[in-house]
């Protein structure tokens, strides 16, 4: 009992804090205890108004405000027009029903139970109907209301005015509703959706921050959490990030259903305003967000890249990972503010980066490979001498690069002809290579004796990594395109340009206007 | 008008079609209709019992048909548990408030209205708490009910037996549903989710076959579907393969939720019957269908690879990509049949091929970096004549790899010599560098343009899709793991080996038997 106690004591606590971090949820609470009071008033309407007494049918406006308040006033407006429908058509259909049955005499019976069985089976199976989805709820209501009619009808034998009454309190409940939901602090699931989108940015940008991090910091997970292997919530921040963007899908579409019911509201005093465009522009967040957890996969894997070669590609890959997050965490802040993009790219200093990375890995793709292993011949592992490739020359040997390319070219082709005669040699040994007694894989191996198989792919890795992060920047640009198109689509206004720029950017833009 | 008609007859054919293709949808319609049919009986009980009309309070069964008759079993209890828990705890609320408001005699209006602001303040707030999520449906109905008995109490003074009477007739509607949905062609959950596991599999089997293939058959995505690069659903295969997968996650978790409700039934004669690791298993798949993704994002790419380049790996990637299908096929198939994975390792093909990659990757590495502009000098293009590097003698080098390892080891210091030295010349050039005016991207960089400027990575693409073919191959051990986890706890048959092995397989399985 006292562990029953300490649950309970623990969930009013945690429930406490719910409504400290987000007041819309008391809020949201407080609008609907209010609005189901306003509608419980009128059970006390003791008059009968009109020979009908309205407290007898009060439920009916109670029952509306109950299914139809939802937390934003998109989704009241769906629950409300369902709710309308459904009542509309079964008010139809009940009417008609009614009158079959009454004309039927005798078999009035037979005719309601059958009518209930069509009504039931049509609404159920077109419920399942995919594009209905959203309408399942009507479906419901409809059936509801449309068994209650019969119901109260038969009893009373005053159909008409079963059906007039109902629709009234109806609306009544929905215009308590609409009135509640608006008035007092509005709720909008198209201002969710926006901050939802920006939210997005931001967490794409700092897991890949810190993936590249990590990776050059090489951290290796000691073990690698279950959670991530079955793709489960964890608290890991770099897998958390790019999880939430991926996840995130089914959530934006929902708020985008209620969205497009909106009318033009704050900030987005615009008919038809063009919440796709957003769900656009986070689309192609999420296809950037693919290869953050691509990149975050070369960390997860068994077969890593050793840590003296990371260090000579350091500069470049932190450079490229911190342009592309600021230039997400810049079109992130451009949507929040719905600011266009200024003038020059977005993209400059992310695609500079990226070309230096580029550069660098095409100079120093030796050591991107196993050249070990080359039928060519092996390369001592002395010259190559990582450790003492000090940074700050690595990142001066690009400038060289261009120049050298022209000057060393070195006539290799004495040395690589040893292989190519000699590849001729075994032609045929194919079968017996598959059979070999010494192969790796035997039937109980494990984990760890996968891993040595594997080692000699570390290298590779690296290339991987870098590969990934530079399809991650061209992937970029389909993230401003969408952004584009957003801002032109849902005017955004231009950016104002009175704070001088600084720093690094500064001095591009000095460039670009001495041009 | 025509339009309309024309509309309304294409929506019919389509749902009849849909009917056709999923008969469990009709079966579910017509057992709805047969359960509203049963319960509306009701109405016509026109004799009193004890004094009670049970007709006037029919409707109370009706509206527990409709809100707990699902599609499935599972949903069914579920909803049932909601309806009751809900309507039990209304009815005790109830009953409380009641009891105050005959005791606040002229105040009792106001203890009315202020007890239905209370309950529906706490149930809208905490039906927002995360984990009450699935419960939401139960906190609506514990406020309809409230309501409704606080209405009908107040009309007729007899709260004590507005509450027994329609706690029966929720019973019976519960029963009716319960009964009707069992009996008659039942529809689980967890046959659902056991079958969508399944079809994962083969999803990502046919998704991965469909990357290696069209990557090697360099077949390039002309205009790349917009569709695609915003994540929606679009038609190319490989794409969808591994999209539902990704997106069958909250169906698979909706499955779950109701299969741990359903009682022990046909092949899942258990109790506490792990559905949880059949989600597991699909976690594990869906990490391994991030990597297929990956290896999409590089058919995607604007970098691509040359084809002479891929041809060279062809045979190599091919059998990866196939025995990884295989694999993946073979384990849909034992979850299919729920079975044991047999004597020997699964992994053993896949492995071995993956293998075979990385050795050829290893040996021909230099053919993966743009090795033109190393600083230590340019290997001529002709010695390495791809085209004409047959396949067959490419499968064959393998061998003598191993042996050319020792023997052709040449020392290219002095090679090498040449750039260590010339890189220490220009150490103070970085900021020259950022500001060269020939940058490639300027301000209105069109997406040609990019695509010349990212040529140089196209070798190491290459290299990216290979090192993530073999990164998917590490990933299927850790489905392999949680499918005998699955197999263990669900208690899968030994399977039977009745049927010699066939084909490659035998071969194998001669060998591993003579060892």
């Amino acid at each position: 009992l006292i562990e029953f106690w300490k649950d309970t004591l623990h969930f009013a606590v945690k429930a406490w804090e719910m409504g400290r971090s987000d007041p819309r949820k008391v809020i949201f609470a407080i609008k609907m205890g209010l609005a189901l009071s306003i509608v419980s008033l009128l059970i006390f309407w003791k008059n009968s108004f009109h020979d009908i007494d309205i407290a007898q049918y009060s439920i009916w406006a109670i029952l509306t405000v109950i299914v139809m308040f939802e937390f934003s006033i998109g989704g009241t407006f769906i629950k409300g027009f369902n709710r309308g429908l459904g009542t509309l058509v079964a008010g139809i259909l009940a009417f008609c029903f009614a009158e079959l049955s009454l004309l039927a005499g005798n078999l009035e019976e037979v005719v309601i139970v059958i009518s209930v069985f069509i009504v039931g089976f049509f609404a159920s199976y077109l419920k399942l109907y995919p594009t209905m989805k959203p309408y399942e709820y009507g479906f419901r209501v409809f059936v509801l209301t449309y068994c209650i009619l019969m119901v109260a009808g038969n009893r009373t034998r005053e159909y008409r005015e079963a059906v007039a009454t109902r629709l009234v309190l109806i609306a009544v409940g929905a215009t308590v509703c609409l009135v509640v939901n608006i008035c007092i602090y509005p709720i909008w699931s198209g201002e969710d959706l926006h901050n939802l989108v920006v939210k997005n940015f931001k967490e794409v940008a700092t897991s890949l921050e810190g993936c590249v991090n990590e990776y050059l910091k090489s951290i290796e997970y000691e073990r690698i959490p279950s959670k991530i292997l079955a793709y489960q919530a964890s608290d890991d921040p770099m897998y958390k990030g790019y999880r939430t963007v991926v996840e995130s899908k089914i959530q934006e579409e929902t708020l985008l259903g209620f969205a497009i019911w909106e009318p033009p509201h704050g900030r987005y005093r615009m008919f038809n305003y063009p919440w796709k465009n957003y769900v656009k522009v986070s689309g192609a967040l999420r296809h950037c967000a693919f290869m953050v957890m691509a990149l975050h996969g070369c960390l997860l894997s068994e077969i890593q890249a050793p840590v003296e070669k990371r260090r000579v590609f350091r500069t470049e890959l932190r450079r490229v990972g911190a342009e592309g997050a600021k230039v997400l965490r810049e079109l992130g802040k451009k949507i929040e503010k719905m600011e266009n993009l200024g003038p020059g790219d977005v993209l400059k200093d992310v695609h500079v980066a990226a070309e230096i990375l580029q550069k660098k890995i095409d100079q120093r793709s030796y050591l991107l490979v196993n050249s070990e292993s080359w039928e060519i011949g092996r390369r001592p592992r002395e010259q190559v001498d990582l450790e003492n490739v000090s940074d700050s020359r690595d990142s001066h040997d690009m400038n060289l690069g261009f120049k050298s390319l022209s000057e060393t070219v070195l006539d290799l082709r004495s040395v690589s002809a040893a292989w190519t005669p000699s590849a001729t040699l075994s032609a045929s040994s194919e079968g017996m290579f598959r059979n070999q007694p010494s192969w790796p894989f035997d039937g109980g191996v494990s984990k760890e004796e996968n891993c040595t198989t594997y080692e000699s792919a570390s290298a590779l890795s690296l290339a991987t990594f870098a590969s990934l992060l530079i399809e991650f920047v061209a992937r970029l640009q389909n993230v401003v395109d969408s952004f584009e198109e957003l801002a032109e689509k849902a005017k955004f206004r231009e950016p104002i340009l009175n704070t001088p720029p600084t720093k690094k950017k500064s001095r591009i833009w000095c460039f670009m206007f001495t041009m």
